[in-house]
């Protein structure tokens, strides 16, 4: 049976109703009913082709969740029924180094979920079975999808660069991925500073989990934080004032980027030297860090916050997507199969 | 009785023999009858007030052995006889939160030994006892100065940083620092990888215990490293391609600073996310890492490669640093006393 799905033609284009043959379905893989799919702001980037490897027809859609319709050979670990989720990998060689030390997300052949192969704004999807994970009762598959790629991109820091909840944690921007990240600190025990730009945000930021809201392009707020902060995770991907962001590290303190900002920061080597200070980054997760994200939310009762659009309406729930007004992860619901 | 020592009266001066009353003992203190003294680029730095903190007269000296004359009230850890070493601290409040946390060497109103006193160009110095610490036997006082300032900067990195046997390591600058990094990590069970310009350090870097030398200034050499290392210690302090250093760090690894590169690093943010690297920096040791360090040349028959001038000869032995022809550090035998 072909797979229903919603492809652009070209770059930028509308999405369209589009139907592909799938083939066989191949050992190892696992085939999914699509119930709901994210949008990730990388759906967008992916669609105007804007890193230069989008092939046409362009199916986005990679934070997926679903029910397992059938398995390939050789798959043991999921079977018909099973309620899962898919994110941005598909599939990972399982034989690296990093594969084979549990870090799957840098796996430097790893296949991403809409890079040369179709994604999740589709009735069905299939991946490799490591990268289809289980979805814990207590989690809703119509609020969940958004937790596979912008809820693991914003929860794995935590778990790589060992934030501790005595810690002080920053989180810099509160849109798709900050505003789980200020419930994950939360939950994770830490004291919560959320920086915005946005005034609007502050109550947001607070009923979110944040203890403190400031206001990161206020120099003089920013001042006053100086040595303050022990882990701050920078989910906007604008250039900010990064000197006054490292100032506000504590001893010992890490600024973590997982938002993309394109413009290189400039790091003064003094004060990372007198201050044991870091910088550094983090991709995704790996399968077992998103497993335990899941666990986390369903434990704490917490997660992205949604908007729902038909599957069929894809397009303009992108176009709300493109104006920045998503509040704050958008979910397309399958209509497809209806 | 007066301290005799020897001082600049201006920046960039002579050092001349100079005399004065240190006054009693205080509480809490250890004078130490120096033995040897290194001789530290600071104190070239200090001298011609460089970081415009230099007080004069001036005496340099952060790189102290000898033997414990007399113990001030309250200390039970050091007696007269007891052989000694005095590194770039000299006193920490023992309060903060750092100093509670056994980092007193990030103690953000640490005395520093030659900024507002006198330091160990001299027949005696004073020092709080923290960070007075025991030579080991097996250690000699001719040679073991650097360790206090050079050689617990280039090893509190291994610490800190969480350095493994299994790691693939490189040193960047085979100077005073980077000679005693080599064999940290030769002897800690890493690969060693050295990197340098002068092509005359091969053979010097080998010998030392790296398993390779890359020169870092030959763009082939760099690329064919990409994905390589698990953690690069930066000892010098000039300006590299430090995106080809980036590139050569393997998933998780981290390019670590001790050298005070002047010029910012510009970081690309996305490369940092995908391999999930990091940058970061350090600042000298805790007194518990100089025991560890101490220890650890001990038992592996390792330390730093000394010139040795009499301190009558210091302004000879200054020249020759600013030479940049010292290899690898000077150390100053005390013959005031003699």
């Amino acid at each position: 049976m072909p797979i229903r799905a919603y492809a652009a033609t070209a770059a930028k284009g509308d999405l369209k109703p589009f139907e592909f043959e799938p083939g066989p379905l191949a050992p190892g893989q696992v085939e999914i009913a699509v119930s709901h799919c994210g949008i990730c702001h990388s759906d967008l980037s992916m669609l105007d082709n804007d890193w230069g490897m989008s092939a046409y027809p362009f199916v986005p859609g990679h934070e997926v969740t679903g029910t397992v319709k059938a398995v390939g050979a050789g798959v043991t670990t999921r079977k018909p029924g099973d309620r899962v989720g898919l994110g941005w990998f598909s599939k990972s060689c399982m034989t690296c180094r990093p594969c084979m030390s549990g870090d799957h997300n840098l796996c430097a052949t790893a296949e991403q979920t809409i890079v040369g192969r179709h994604g999740g704004f589709a009735d069905t999807i299939r991946a490799s079975a490591e990268w289809v994970t289980p979805l814990p009762a207590g989690l809703d598959p119509a609020t969940a999808g958004p937790l596979f790629c912008g809820g693991i991109t914003a929860f794995n820091p935590f778990v790589q660069c060992d934030v501790r909840p005595t810690h002080r944690v920053g989180i810099v921007g509160i849109g798709g991925l900050g505003h789980m990240a200020v419930q994950f600190a939360n939950k994770w025990g830490c004291e919560v500073t959320a920086f915005s730009s946005s005034a609007g945000k502050s109550d947001e930021a607070k009923k979110l989990g944040a203890h403190h809201v400031v206001n990161s392009r206020d120099d003089a707020a920013m001042a006053k934080l100086a040595g303050t902060l022990d882990f701050i995770l920078v989910t906007a991907n604008v250039t900010l004032n990064w000197p006054a962001f490292i100032a506000a590290l504590a001893p010992k303190g890490r600024l973590h980027f997982v938002g993309a900002v394109l413009e290189p920061v400039p790091v003064a080597v003094f004060p990372m030297i007198m201050g044991q200070k870091s910088l550094s980054g983090s991709p995704l997760g790996s399968p077992v860090t998103t497993a335990d994200l899941l666990a986390f939310c369903a434990r704490h009762k917490i997660g992205p916050v949604t908007e729902t659009f038909p599957m069929s309406k894809v397009n303009e729930a992108l176009a709300h997507l493109r104006a920045g007004k998503a509040r704050y992860r958008i979910v397309l619901a399958n209509d497809l199969s209806a």
